[in-house]
């Protein structure tokens, strides 16, 4: 089957399944104007290997079909092929808009951690799941198919084992089990695009002892198999692109996902009940999963970076000092992320059935830096930008005759900066940075009562440093 | 006149102002849903004299006429009266869910600072400044008015002065000028609660140089006088409790007041062209106004240490060494930001007219600590809240019987916490720090592909440390 | 008896006590380099109630015999006494060249929490401790003695309780008990200044549980009593003081102290067994000894403020924008401590028996934040300073005629400073942040190969910023 | 001419140099104790290429005679030989006990700047230079010469370029010029090792104008050249192993070297007035030694988690949380540093002239990066090995039979560690991070008065946490 464009994507969501948010049963997701945003967004992924120059990065062959498949697909085998993984999820979320498009990032990165340790758990046990997991793969690459990946459950006493909890479920569990397969029931959060993809691949969220083998279950289902309830985190509606240039027009979208007695079919499960592999699937999907993590974040920064200059040299302070000082923290932001990407990927290891492995030490640097850092980059931008960000009129007051002289006059920067343009970059920092109560409050704090570059220059010219300085020229008997 | 109660207060704002928001003039503030939100927030402080215990803090007699006015009119003497400013924007802060009241902090911090500054001008140019402060203390605090500030000019190119300018109104300016006043034309931004207040006072917002006289005018004037325009920022509405405890509502509103050429009468004039005192003015209203930013933060933070602590006790890991840890992080800003408010007041200055000025250094520092350190408290409430805070169901879900089961088991904490609480607790978490794109990135980049706890025990795992110990005895001649 | 002067301290301090310092048994304290030179400068405190103006802070009247007593043994009994007390810390610091003299500030913090836990314990169990606290503070303060303390035990394996550790005098125990008084066995380290003080006051050094009963013991006795072992650690001799200006003549002593089956008299102990008081007394210990750290830390800061602010000046960059910035990073530090300080006294609690007690959440934030924001004061002041701080040559090289000239040429500054002041300041720096292989590695770091300024210049210009800004305009539609 | 041993790099320091150390003329390099100590320390690279397995990675062929050299001087061509540089200067730094030998490395990063720069110049210019940096390159080469760098010039006043200069010589100047070669006077800072390498290599510090032409001079002499004065900075004597593990052996030399008026031939001429170029060899030999600097960093941080965990072990707090954390900081340090210095070497720019120049942004992010997070291993390593890192007894205490039982005894830790490896450990610690008044200063800001995590568990139970709970309780209506 040829690689599926936008159209058949779409199309392929309309099949039953049990999709909710805001407290409502959505009857069709291609039609509801949240579910249909992120569907537009997620079906980028579906267009790229048209583009101009695209088509090498995004498209491969299968090694057994010799079709064109995603190079999502692809098992990595070397260091190189790590590389353009990353080239791959960082160019497909630059064109998301620096939002990643999670069509098939998270599935393939499950795929990889089942194919490196169910080849593990075969070796030990003599099962056959490395098999079903090729299956698996080769259907989904052959029908193009979008997954979502169900890792985390609920965990109910976080302190407690699955088998240790008040409430059985807290962790999914195999509550049931016949010929033809198990029935599971159970939840799992932050599912991500769970409500716009076609299959969910589940596996464990921690290591598990032997007490807790029902736990241990790791498959790959339709999303509308029966059974299965997908709530959508809330979001909100009609925003104008004026004024929230990146969240009006893309979106992941995170969801809880509940499996309510749901039958999985033999050739589907990974694994059932080997509980001595359920830390090291966890970690290795979470090491595949960090290298997605910071494969994606560049853009990010790129964006912070660049509306960090433009907003600078629209407010005409781009030499000075401290705003330099600035701009360069968020330049070895994002560029710390890609060196240890890169770097994981140099320096991956190679397994015994030939998968070139993340190195999971620099995947979990990277994660730990972008994850620690994040605010800095924030606060750099969002202290370039002024409290305007937050406090500014909107795209409907510059429209509204009324008013729209007095902002074009009066929210004019520098000399030659159009009002219109300085406008847009401030409301592209408020989309990226600073929305809602919490975001307002966050720029309040930087901006209100005075910038920290303000209160700065007060605390020295404050403080009596030639009393300092006297105690000093004492100590060491200077004269003058 | 007895102080005013809310009701009075909302129908003083049915005074014909020019009021835009989202694009469109408001015909009654008073009935805009928004707008209403913020006048039911700003009217708890003309409730809060009525309530058990409260009314010895917020009210007091006028040194005048004796009559019974709020606490915030009164002109600080001693220490004492500061520490007791302080209390009084705590308290009215606290009793605003954490939000500033913002109906008389900012005016009494410009009628304070002009107190001060006017005295010095008289002294040097035998004006008669001072007078007309004063009568116009007395006029708003004997008709119980709210008032707003209008400080932040728009600026235009940032490293040049009014004077130098490509466009003359880029700061406040005085355009014509006879015997009864003078007219202005300009634009203030971040003129916070100007849509709901009764007055505005106005001053200039930086030092200038002779050049720039014209631009050095200070006064107070009725929020409806002719020409003034008032463009509020944007909004959220139909927010629902559950889901926003705190922004459903309470809410400060932020605007740009546009001075279209006002004519200002003499009376109401506090500064005209005296250019060496308005860099003294801006400085000293920005004193005033970091005290009462400093003494308004605490609540914020204690609710960020309150959620933190009921979210990891529901989350069963209260007893957690990195959670507590966490926890004593939030508890360092709330305290240090406490401290420095006191110290300010403690370390007052008092001027030659008599006047109980904030420590400066102190009130900057207080400031910078709070604008410096407030992401860490984010930080910290959101590792440990997890990433539900940002991916979870919503109220309406939570209505939904198709859904509510589900909700209520899956998502339900250690034993005996209730879900209900639970989620209360996440949205209240939602609400603070994480609303919108912008807040679920910083969560996601936080939780995303695993918490940096998570990070930090693969690293620690991941790494040869064995080499380092190796190393360190071979160096030593150490052996075993 | 009248104030003791420096040589009637110095004199009492030849006792026959048991001293070792590097590797020798120490036959005369007053005469030995090392030990003379610890000598000197706790006897600046037996001189500066002499001192013209300092007179009132550091004599007062003893209430019980109306003597002149150093107020040093003032139970505080008010916010001001507290205030004071810090102050006189603070003061006695700033004229040892910003070391604290460490002659009575231990002592009486030992006796203070004393004062306050025998009074709780004589309540509780009938006992008649306090009377023996307040007799033996009677003593110190008429016969003017110095003293140290000794609290921190050495314990062992450091996760284990008294009681459980493999040798039973990992922590100082009761050995031995009769009519007159007990045996105690064990070590205490961090003894600051025992080597020179008089006597040595003893307190358990954390919570214990009943089994630990024998270990709940707390004294004070001569530091010459026989048994008592004191191990002093090693100093640097022979340091001029051009290059070294403030440890050449300053020295604060720390020291290992053994008790080896020592005697306790009766009316000297102040607590035996009683196990649950052992908490609450190395708390409230903590306590009073914090505030003497948070009192005594700002000289430190002050001599930085001065020495960046000097060498800023003769380096030529006194108005360069970073390096204001790390002098006001400084200033920060400074007057943080300074401020939780305050607080602690004026938000002291006064206790049952009458004593202000340091507000204890006040003093850990003061104490935490100088821990744990100091290295940032060297590192700015380091940063200011440049690498000739660690690479300079010395007074000796500057009295050498062969290279003489050549340093007064080369080493000169901007225009106006003096070479050899120029110098003088870099060995204070020194001196204070970076001496021996690990402060040379310190400024290594920081400067060598470049320092972090040059560095981020070279980050901003390296990284492709266009790349990002057409990146969002792109985003933003926005043409040229 | 075969690779040179020990003893010859030793010999051949005996040339009539003129060094002064300590303010005196040293005779014989090769016999002053701290000169020895240093020429002990570089002659550690003379060895290892005879140790088993090294030789490889030492040694290599001069492409142009195919004799044997040292690896140092190959000019990089390719991303694995900028790799191998890299595991060469960290194998190197590693047997000088994690302190860089500083033999070769800054030599041949300047000659290595050099080739770069002078083939543009060349180019250009028409000049050969280019040739003669090559012959150059093949004397050094051929005869196994050591060789440091003279950069840094002594400046003056900072803010002003060479010319600028109220003293002519801040800068390095050419003060006279004939047929055979060129007179220079300046002096230059920081010359590492110049006191005991043979020759020295000279750049210009920074950019120039047209009107600094005089001070554009690069070139490269014997250390004992007429005119040259090396003033060595002062060193600590004596010092005995168990005390001082790391610098009792192991010594890189800074010093100020003098030129004052020093002939320099033609052939060793390399840059002279071509102004435009300045600026670019400075940065060239910055990115050029900066990898260096981030390529011999990574030992130091092994050797501080190594001493972590091994102190840790022997406390016995081995598994504590907080503990495991902060040897995570320092194994985080460790690891972006190699990680950026790898980067560098594979993202490497081949020059026109095919050499593979290390990646100047990343160079300069790992240099910033081990500059600005120093201190936190530091800090790290010394809050986990407690205060009795700079305040227990020495050797010779421990040799002292009247004291060694007790030390013995009780400085033993956790059952099973040996007394005696505890304290090589605490002394190694005190080495690396804690010596002098400085360090001492460092550990008691730390320590003194408790711990940091001492003062967080105060913290944390101090602040009444129950009244946040409660108001937050209250905001939400949760009982219970």
């Amino acid at each position: 089957m040829p690689l599926r464009n936008r159209k058949q994507y779409c199309e392929s969501l309309r099949d039953g399944r049990e999709v909710y948010i805001h407290g409502e049963r959505v009857k069709d997701v291609t039609t509801h104007p949240i579910l249909r945003k992120a569907i537009d967004h997620g079906a980028i992924d579906y267009e790229l290997d048209k583009r101009e120059g695209l088509q090498d990065l995004f498209v491969t062959q299968s090694p057994t079909t010799g079709n064109e498949i995603r190079r999502y697909f692809q098992i990595p085998r070397t260091a190189e092929d790590l590389l353009r993984r990353r080239e791959l999820i960082e160019t497909a979320t630059k064109y998301g808009n620096a939002i990643i498009l999670f069509m098939k990032e998270i599935g393939t990165d499950a795929l990889n951690a089942l194919a490196m340790i169910t080849h593990q758990m075969d070796k030990k046990n003599g099962t056959h799941y490395s098999e079903r997991v090729a299956n698996y793969r080769n259907y989904l690459q052959e029908s193009d198919l979008s997954m979502a990946g169900a890792i985390t459950d609920v965990k109910g006493n976080r302190s407690l084992l699955p088998s240790q909890q008040a409430m059985p479920y807290f962790y999914l569990k195999v509550l049931d089990r016949n010929r033809d397969g198990v029935v599971v029931k159970g939840a799992k959060v932050h599912t991500t695009s769970a409500p716009i993809t076609n299959e969910l691949i589940v596996v464990p969220t921690r290591a598990m002892t032997e007490a807790d083998r029902d736990y241990c279950i790791a498959f790959g289902i339709p999303a509308n198999t029966k059974g299965i309830k997908i709530i959508s985190r809330p979001e909100l509606e009609n925003l104008s692109w004026f004024d929230y240039p990146i969240s009006s027009n893309h979106l992941t979208l995170e969801a809880m996902t509940i499996f309510d007695e749901v039958f999985i079919p033999n050739d589907r499960i990974f694994m059932d009940g080997e509980w001595e592999f359920a830390g090291p699937l966890a970690n290795c999907f979470a090491t595949w999963h960090r290298f997605t993590g910071i494969s994606y974040k560049p853009p990010i920064a790129d964006v912070m970076i660049g509306a960090a200059q433009l907003i600078a040299d629209y407010n005409g302070v781009e030499r000075v000092s401290h705003i330099r000082d600035k701009i360069t923290q968020i330049i070895i932001y994002a560029e710390t992320i890609r060196t240890f990407t890169k770097a994981a990927a140099r320096e991956c290891i190679i397994t015994e059935n030939g998968i070139a492995y993340p190195n999971p030490l620099l995947c979990n640097m990277g994660k730990h830096f972008f994850a620690t850092h994040y605010h800095e980059s924030i606060k750099a931008v969002q202290e370039i930008a002024g409290g305007l960000v937050v406090t500014g009129p909107t795209e409907a007051d510059y429209k509204n005759p009324a008013t729209r002289d007095y902002i074009e006059i009066f929210l004019a920067g520098r000399k030659g900066a159009k009002t219109v343009d300085r406008l847009k970059v401030m409301k592209l920092i408020r989309d990226l940075t600073a929305t809602g109560y919490a975001g307002e409050g966050y720029v309040g704090t930087l901006h209100g009562e005075g910038s920290i570059e303000a209160q700065k220059i007060s605390l020295y010219r404050e403080y009596d440093i030639s009393r300092c300085v006297d105690y000093v020229k004492g100590l060491l008997e200077i004269n003058g």
